[in-house]
């Protein structure tokens, strides 16, 4: 492998903590969270609730917990919820929606990241003895890890018209909430006040090592305090992440446009190769297929990490690379340079 | 409401029970089915077993119960299930799939009773630490109960040839499966073997009073022993439910075609009345829109009860009828001249 | 084995239907009741609820059934339930309560059927973050399934004191109410009306063939017909469970005092014999234990068997026998006699 | 409150991080755990599993979430659990054995930490089609963590006999478990070969901020993994963790011992107490019952309070005192003197 430093591109929750991160740890005033009794914690809790707009908060361990505790708390065992198709909660949390949480899922397509309100309002149940009841619309913003979309502010409000109109709350899984807000131009309260609970990652583009918020009215986090330590997520001194994530709050969001910029820069780049399709860019993620037969996104992986640079595979001919605060532009320009690299030596290979 | 005999063709479960049925509760032989005493129902059992062409049978109180107890018994809690966006497990048993099985129902559009293998094959998961692991691929025939759509048993060999590449067993929801099969030409154990298990209603078009049948191997039965009796599913002299059903099987399949040949002459002459756009009628399923604007399906359905005749309401302008054997070729003429009279009706009314 | 008819003692749901209950069957009207459209379901029902005290019924297919649907519809998912650790619906469920209902059992002694109040009082939970909250108070009368002892009104009215100190709603297994009820000389209202819900086995001592009755507030019953259908028990003509059930009602409780008083007779008599030491009788359930070392249970339930005698094995050698309307006072002798032999043979033997 | 440092004996789980752990995290090398690549992680798995003698380990969040993954990946859903019925599995977990590990818990005394094999051996079920199979027994050492009972060696190998005689593994809660090794003068080891599978927590005696550990055989610990993940424990940069949990499996086990000794002392001392008895102390434990009727638990704690000292109200009467690592000899001192106070106080008063 290349003696170079790593750039890992797979995700953004590669990220380590900042040297600030590490340094809050130290001298956070810890207690037994459990207990309700950690200074950090209910200071992070405090924060993020006002950051979000909400009435109250909740440190959680990950995105995942903090999902499937919104479901549990948000719905009654039997219910269906409504979501777009690609989102996290539905792919790749292990089918705890309905494992765990005991909801059923109905997906609608969301090209986009637009949601289609009539859709959406077909989709809804009102429930009788044989159809189970709608209680629960999820949306994801930005939608779908693999390509970062930006729900805006006016399909929100039109999908928060629906849910008003049947009485059916909504949920954002914001695990990226902050890209969506900065790029967007709005604060992240203006973008939860069209949602009744949301959850948003610390450990993606913050960079903090551990943990989500989940964010709604204090009647919610009552019943997501329970539903928490039910799953095992009821930690002592939690102190030690939470230090971390007030750090984040309040250095590490502003900053996500640079992430947005080189990112964008990458796919602009990359585009210019023959053989390579760029998806749109909206955010820090950048997806590619590769558009000649003869190229596999297997033989890619394996190459570009003899260059000290990894990517993600996510399917036939298709690959992720995530932009995060410890990407430089020097990056981007190795990253560029590797995929020329390839593309030259594979063309020429195959046109042997 | 008329003095006529009322025509209810909102379903084929509204059936009663045919006289012979009765007496053959009456000599019934009876036992206490949950020590595996009772005669009538391992006749029935081991008839069932024979016709469907598995090793073993099982009778249970309905179809979503049949359908639970093969998912508990064929998936694992947290695992995927794949099937058709309207199939009934997914759409009418109170999301049971998620309450009780707790597997995550991944759905495909099948459209006109078609399932698409390249689109199965794509829905597929492995699994790994995020993803749930695809454990059962679910095929409903007839599809659809709207529709009434019959599944190809060269469709059904295609989904076997993927089912078996990733080494997936097929779970057959078999309602109506005698009605594809008579309309088919096959045995009904012409299309079981294409399925690791399958359930059969009695109640609906073979005209039972209770009951579903429940069939696949040794070890599966063995095991839906189990979860049935954990439903509360376990009953006592079963066999006053297997009398009727023993008849059913001997007598009920073969005249399905009669009520084909009936939704077939309602639906033709239903089509020639303007307003109204018939689906396509496979089986003893005929449903229709109403194209004309000021029509309204509401309005229909009281108009159609003022002259004894009911009808299922299935949507915005939707209809509903279901041919059964309770269902004479004079009522296709009443119900057909009751449309007409609605339409002339409506027509005057609209046009005055 | 015996030329002469078998003595089935195993337990009261091997009974058969009696012929006027086939005769009911014949004569019923019928029609879908998920639809609420089964005129004999709907007698029955009304029927129940009026003879309980109760505001609404149900009809389902099993005690089990019953039950489960009794905790999923006056609990919540992860709640706490108390009930003596005999009761059905911890010994013999499938640990349903677990794994459907989704509630944990905590189980206190009942000796002699009598509830220890102060007993029930300190396993109570108020629930905190870590404790789960009892939700729920489980009785069952009579009680015990090898026992059938008399829980009395006294008992009853404690309980009830209790539960409304704290709010929590009391459950009454009633499989074998209607035994209590006679035994005690009151009405069947006279104990519901110290509980909140019930069920009651149409199958044991009444005789029918298939069913249990559950009973409680109209807003219970609207809850329970959702959990019913999500089980899989929701029944199309099932007015041919409800139709013996109706004649039972009205033909087979006065007479379960015969019942009982055989049942005494037979323990007094075997209780004469060396090496049988009975349990008390109260209702229908006579259980004995072999105190004699060299003398082995399941040896004489093979020597009984081949008198044409069954009667069920309990436990290291503990035996059970439930008498019921098809055990006559020749079937007592008979008895007798039986292990009046066993007793003289095996002691010659052991003595050669 | 006094103005004095406060001394918190509600319970080991209170205890501060120490400085070195601090440090610890501010060095330790991080990755993504999920992904399986944070060395600290790695390494303490790999360390952990060593001195518990097991083949595999895992990190999770808390010592709930540790037993509920065990459950899961040890018993199928609907199966029987026995244990002690002070176990913290059965009294403080939300009742998630019922709600999301959807197991029966059947629970037996054990007095003074000692399990009655033939009591075990007695309350195993094999399973039939109505009575829930026994899939495992859980131990719990050191025993209620309101006495902290020692479970003897010879008890868990004579517990573990019986375990082989029926083929049903055994799960340790070892959440204290290196209290009960130390006290017993063996080796973690010792006592987790008489095991298939054990949690010891992190946060408790050992003074860490977060975690538990989980190990066994390899097998289970794939399947843990994928039920972590489930319940949304998996993390990103775990190391901020595990880099505390290295030092403490490395210094905080030995001193154990000097916990014990001071517990012993203040039980000592506290006995002398006329009015006061005290339970048996076998490791940092003392829980102490109000013998005088005039007394109350809840004003001796806020009496305790306004002297800077905290302890846990456990019952009628009842007040438990937790010795770790921050208390010291000082403390023990202090806290007699409260003791001393408030019982010559109370007494002045009560004889006024």
């Amino acid at each position: 492998m290349s003696p170079e430093r790593i750039i890992d591109l797979r995700s953004d929750t590669v990220t380590l903590p900042k040297e600030e991160m590490i340094e809050a740890i130290r001298y956070a005033p810890l207690g037994d969270s459990i207990m309700g009794e950690d200074p950090t914690v209910n200071l992070l809790e405090k924060k993020a609730a006002e950051l979000l707009g909400m009435e109250a908060a909740l440190l959680v361990t990950s995105g995942t917990m903090a999902n499937q505790i919104a479901l549990m708390s948000l719905c009654q065992r039997g219910e269906e919820v409504l979501m777009g198709g690609d989102s996290h909660i539905f792919t790749l949390e292990g089918a705890a929606a309905a494992a765990v949480a005991q909801v059923q899922i109905r997906t609608i397509e969301v090209p986009d990241g637009i949601y289609d309100v009539s859709k959406i309002e077909r989709n809804l149940n009102a429930g009788d003895i044989q159809r189970p009841k709608t209680s629960l619309i999820c949306l994801e913003n930005t939608y779908n890890l693999n390509k970062g979309q930006i729900v805006s502010l006016e399909n929100m409000k039109e999908v928060r018209a629906v849910s008003k109109k049947y009485s059916i709350p909504v949920y954002l899984d914001g695990a990226r909430l902050f890209n969506a807000a900065v790029e967007l131009g709005v604060t992240p309260a203006d973008i939860c006040q069209e949602v009744d609970a949301v959850q948003i990652c610390l450990t993606k583009g913050l960079g903090c090592p551990i943990g989500s918020i989940l964010a709604g009215s204090k009647e919610f986090i009552e019943k997501a305090i329970l539903n928490r330590q039910r799953l095992g997520g009821g930690m002592r001194q939690a102190g030690i992440i939470a230090a971390p994530a007030i750090y984040a709050l309040d250095h590490m969001i502003d900053r996500l446009t640079e992430d947005h910029q080189k990112a964008s820069r990458l796919a602009t780049r990359l585009a210019a190769i023959d053989g390579i399709r760029m998806e749109d860019v909206q955010t820090n993620i950048a997806s590619l297929e590769l558009s000649r037969e003869d190229w596999n996104s297997q033989f890619l992986i394996e190459f570009l990490f003899t260059k000290g640079i990894k990517v993600k595979n996510i399917g036939e001919n298709r690959v992720r690379m995530v932009v995060h605060y410890q990407i430089t532009d020097e990056d981007i320009d190795r990253v560029v340079n590797a995929f020329e690299e390839f593309a030259s030596v594979i063309t020429m290979e195959s046109t042997v």
